[in-house]
């Protein structure tokens, strides 16, 4: 592309006619057929409302972490988390949650030791490959929509920590974590927890009521004073809402020809702007497309 | 590393004595020599106070965007950007700042058209490898403390863009900014830029009186409404503040023994929360220590 981009910056500097635009991410998503969205099904949102208005909307993932995703709607459904806060919020890292320090008992339905959901087996997911080297892992990809690190030599895969994913806290192995506390990330994507801890989700609608606030200034950035803690009004899953009160989201499929234009020009940025495409995308520089539905 | 960590968690269930502790990237920089690390000089310290009393620090890169910095420093001791303010904050991508929609004359000492300096020679560079694959560049490493990209074979390098890195905003080629509008990256690494624009340095304090600014709802972060634009009381450079109200801030080199086990163990974290290092790290994730000095 580099010759043809300095034919273009030629041509304007003597006034020639503009050549044709070159399409953008934004613009191949604009011209996507209805037919390369799916619709996220309402059992896999959960809807989380701070007293102060703000709405945080996470799609979860139970075809990665099945026990910890089964947990967290066991924990809507029996209102665990009422009188909860977003008590720790730390610079470039993470946005945390839930009822911590709380002995609170669990809800039906809760299994209170999941196994350690880190990994899951490849067989059953539909790679589309980053094209790209990853740090992290052999192989990168997407499988139904989500940023996945692999290894087609080993059989493994595993959701990657992403700009808004969302994850399980938990004390040091062997314990995993239940669901009852969950973080999201709100900085560069910190792959080095990939494999480590059980991510079960990501915010597809108002991760910035969680990026804007303030940072705590306690180690890891639990707030010092306990009236920081930003206070969560309620926590529901989709399906368990009003049809009428449901919000409702679409991803982009990215097992379709939209979206591997989408890759392919995510990784070769010429659109008038740029001037040298990198030629490569890192897997969570791609941001697979989601948007609310009327 | 893996089978020792899991003898580590089999003998914390069975009671034994609590193996020596692994060390973490922060104990590394804790126990580092004072002669890891290197004094920012007072004339790449850009300082700028915002008028609601929060200080933001960015350390200039001269080797990597001479003129640039050069006309940054002449904005900065012309007083140019007096009664400038933030007026673009984009989630998950930048804050951007300075003399927007202005006709202000340029101060004396700046460049008006500076040439593209979005990369410089490898020469003269030395590099630190990364160790680990990098999607946009055949080469990553480190530099006199700034994390670059870079071709050994072709012989060219450029800093890369990370989280805290700071750009100068330009509009479509040739233009190539002023300075007189800088931005910072407040998410994840956007490394398509890299090779795109002029990045002149990174924030190395108050990155948060950034990252937690309101979104702006225009197109690209801009606020809609200009009562939003966040005021700048002021922007000098630290060289030309009294000795007793200069900031200083020093880097750890990477060219230190302290360095390499620092980037050894980011891309090994095998202290107690880790279960499996990952072997690798990518390179906007080392996160170069960097701390104020007393």
């Amino acid at each position: 592309m580099r010759s043809l981009l300095l034919v273009t910056s030629a041509a304007l500097l003597i006034g020639a006619a503009p050549p044709k635009k070159l399409l953008t991410p934004n613009d191949i998503v604009a011209q996507s057929p209805a037919s390369a969205w799916k619709t996220i099904p309402a059992e896999d949102l959960m809807v989380m409302d701070l007293a102060n208005g703000g709405r945080i909307v996470v799609q979860l993932a139970p075809e990665f972490a099945p026990v910890h995703v089964a947990n967290i709607r066991a924990l809507a459904r029996g209102n665990y988390w009422q009188g909860s806060t977003i008590y720790r919020v730390q610079e470039n890292y993470v946005a945390q949650w839930g009822q911590n320090e709380s002995d609170k008992p669990w809800p039906a339905g809760v299994t209170p030791k999941p196994p350690a959901e880190y990994t899951r087996t490849l067989k059953g997911l539909k790679i589309t490959p980053l094209g790209s080297p990853d740090a992290y892992a052999p192989n990168a990809g997407f499988a139904d929509g989500w940023p996945v690190a692999y290894s087609a030599k080993e059989g493994w895969a595993d959701l990657a920590h992403c700009y808004s994913s969302v994850g399980v806290g938990r004390d040091l192995s062997p314990d995993t974590g239940t669901g009852g506390e969950l973080y999201a990330v709100i900085g560069n994507a910190p792959r080095q927890l990939d494999r480590n801890i059980a991510l079960v989700g990501r915010v597809v609608d108002g991760i910035d009521r969680l990026s804007t606030l303030p940072r705590g200034t306690e180690a890891l950035g639990f707030y010092k004073d306990k009236a920081q803690n930003v206070p969560i009004a309620s926590i529901k899953m989709a399906s368990d809402m009003p049809t009428s009160e449901r919000p409702s989201y679409e991803y982009l499929n990215t097992d379709t020809a939209t979206f591997a234009a989408y890759l392919r020009v995510r990784a070769n940025r010429h659109d008038d702007f740029y001037i040298r495409p990198a030629g490569g995308v890192d897997l969570c520089n791609v941001q697979v497309p989601v948007r609310k539905k009327a």
